[in-house]
């Protein structure tokens, strides 16, 4: 672990929390980067280099017992709460001063997740050469993530982890953590996740994998007009096969969410005005439900790179706890001396709730699921993770 | 209804039927065509002439009463059991002599459905230019498939149809012909189908036809070498579209299909000595899964044409029996006289049992639902349909 070489920084630009002039580094919610060495992958390829950008919320005790890993889903960010700055994060009412996990007790940390595209180095980042990584970017596994992490822990003086909570493939990369370094994790919360991905997940996986590839402007992955400018710089927003990520993207979209759902919110209904039957010939009108994925995809298009979705979902896709270590329920039940809390949404239908039973069926200590109970499906992960409050405040958060 | 200008004929060449030398024009599972005049459609554009290919089993009854009309799904085809050809069909075993549908006592009719691609007319059949429709093929409804098989009832002799039957879209197809020609249905068995396509239907639609018009070789819609060569002359096999074609397949296969099923059958195998992690510059291996999705993607492609299946998924989106008809509830609740079977798939997660208990809810009869009992989901209609046969026995096919 090459943490001679580690040095922390501001992140360069990243406009969107940009704006609060002079920050001191350890500011709640700043982005900033640690610049690590040279890192093997898992399955073969090294980068010379790696940035992994995070942000921190609260301040790490004297013994630094109280460190918090907080991991972020498969188009997720490091921006998890409010800082010093008044953006919204994704756990925004989750993570705070006063909140579940309450940062006036915890130091909360949230990285970035290698391949990605927000800060942390991926196939947008400059290779040594200055072009963009594209498609020379070696194949990434949850487990690289957690590596590349164990620096990050190494660099902020962490030893272990008071928990490492993450939803959705955060419980995946949260799942990796205890497993990969179990001595440096004392409590692990998995949400709506899995102990490795099931065939219909990697075969939703492989469909969106392939409508970007279909895309003509994939160009085999090298479309980036330049590589990220600098560290913790964000890349390829917009750029490339924008088109086949949309639809990667509605189609992640409906497993994220429930035919109950859509059909109170959405219906038969046409958008607006627009006639959805007509000649094909013409511009077809749509459904409501057709403009909301059309407005998911758009919105997704804007804030994600595409090679950074094909990092990731392979990544996602790859995710098996068992594997080298005598399947999932060896991985599992050797994982003495860490508390596990085990949830799930009672209406997913892409982690089904199965996978959560199995998976607390197996962990030493034997959890109760905790269930997040909405009709919206896997996102209730991020609607109504503060069902889980009083839970967690129970158990894991008690102290 | 133009039946005078109406003339039946046997098809010019579908080359999987073909072989058996001499056959009689009323031999069972002989595809034939029935060539038939104008026809506008319901929201707009109008073709010269359309050919409706069908295949039958049995005889007609003097007082033509025992005619059961048999509707595929969306890319199923006429040939649903074996006539004089051993070329098994997709109901094979549950249609035929002594089967449940048994064809020594009911005269079995199995249209394609306009805008397909078995002989059929559809987007690859040609234009009075000599060219294929093509992007110029008019948007079309379940119930203009209605209007023109009525035409074909006509030009068979069948005032009424003892039982119009069919499974998922077949099913839709049925419900239409129930509430667009009260008067010419007796029976009406509507199996893992829907009353009206939901919101969430529709949201797995828009993904499978914008994968296909993502594809470069979209070409707008007119990618045909050269337009069917004749009447009941399939077009289109592997033409165009195919990659963004074989997308949308494996997308729907999905649907058809359960993650209890997909995770018995192949877990998280790789596919014979490939390595599914490993550097995406590379080919990377693929999971059983993921072969077993490009299987049929590839058997698709090979046996329908894109524009078809964009058309028919149009056409399945629109499906909405109660549009124009006061809303769902009314349009059932008015099919007085009209005996209702109704059947679902307990796993099927395309077309929820919920709305099969919908529709048996709100016709007038009130049938209970009957299941089909599987892990296999939707495809269940498929390959568990002979679990409905006590009791279609029972009630339909009592007589």
């Amino acid at each position: 672990m090459s943490s001679d070489v580690d040095t922390i920084m501001q992140a360069a630009g990243v406009p969107k929390r940009a704006g609060a002039g002079e920050r001191p580094l350890d500011a709640d919610g700043v982005l900033r980067v640690l610049r690590t060495g040279e890192f093997a992958f898992e399955t073969g390829g090294t980068l010379p280099g790696v940035d992994i950008a995070y942000e921190t919320w609260g301040t790490l005790d004297a013994d630094a017992a109280n460190a918090v890993l907080l991991l972020h889903a498969l188009t997720g960010d490091t921006h998890v709460a409010r800082g010093i700055s008044d953006e919204p994060g994704w756990w925004d009412g989750f993570v705070g001063p006063g909140r579940t996990i309450d940062t006036d007790k915890y130091f909360v940390v949230a990285p970035g997740m290698v391949g990605g595209c927000n800060g942390t180095t991926g196939p947008g980042s400059a290779a040594p050469d200055g072009r963009a990584w594209g498609s020379r970017f070696p194949f990434t596994t949850i487990r690289d993530s957690v590596r590349l992490e164990e620096r990050l822990a190494d660099a902020l003086g962490v030893d272990a982890w008071h928990t490492v909570i993450g939803g959705s493939m955060g419980g995946a990369r949260a799942l990796e953590w205890a497993a990969t370094l179990p001595g440096r994790v004392r409590r692990c919360v998995p949400i709506a996740a899995t102990a490795a991905s099931t065939a219909e997940q990697i075969a939703f996986a492989q469909i969106q994998t392939q409508a970007i590839r279909l895309d003509p402007d994939f160009a085999g992955g090298d479309y980036y007009r330049a590589p990220a400018a600098g560290p913790g710089e964000a890349t390829g927003f917009g750029e490339g096969p924008v088109a086949g990520l949309g639809i990667a993207r509605r189609m992640a979209h409906i497993t994220y969410r429930s035919d109950v759902e859509f059909d109170a919110r959405f219906g038969r209904e046409p958008q607006c005005d627009e006639q959805p039957l007509g000649s094909p010939s013409l511009d077809r009108g749509r459904y409501q439900v057709e403009s909301y994925l059309d407005y998911q995809a758009a919105k997704l298009v804007g804030r994600f790179d595409a090679n950074s979705y094909l990092v990731i979902t392979e990544a996602l896709m790859s995710h098996d706890v068992g594997r080298g270590r005598g399947g999932v329920e060896a991985a599992l039940g050797a994982l003495e001396g860490i508390e596990f809390f085990v949830a799930a949404v009672d209406s997913d239908r892409l982690y089904w709730p199965a996978q959560a039973e199995a998976m607390a069926a197996h962990v030493p200590n034997r959890p109760n699921v905790e269930y997040i109970r909405t009709p919206v499906g896997h996102d209730g992960f991020l609607t109504d993770v503060e069902q889980l409050s009083a839970a967690l405040k129970r158990t894991i958060f008690a102290d």
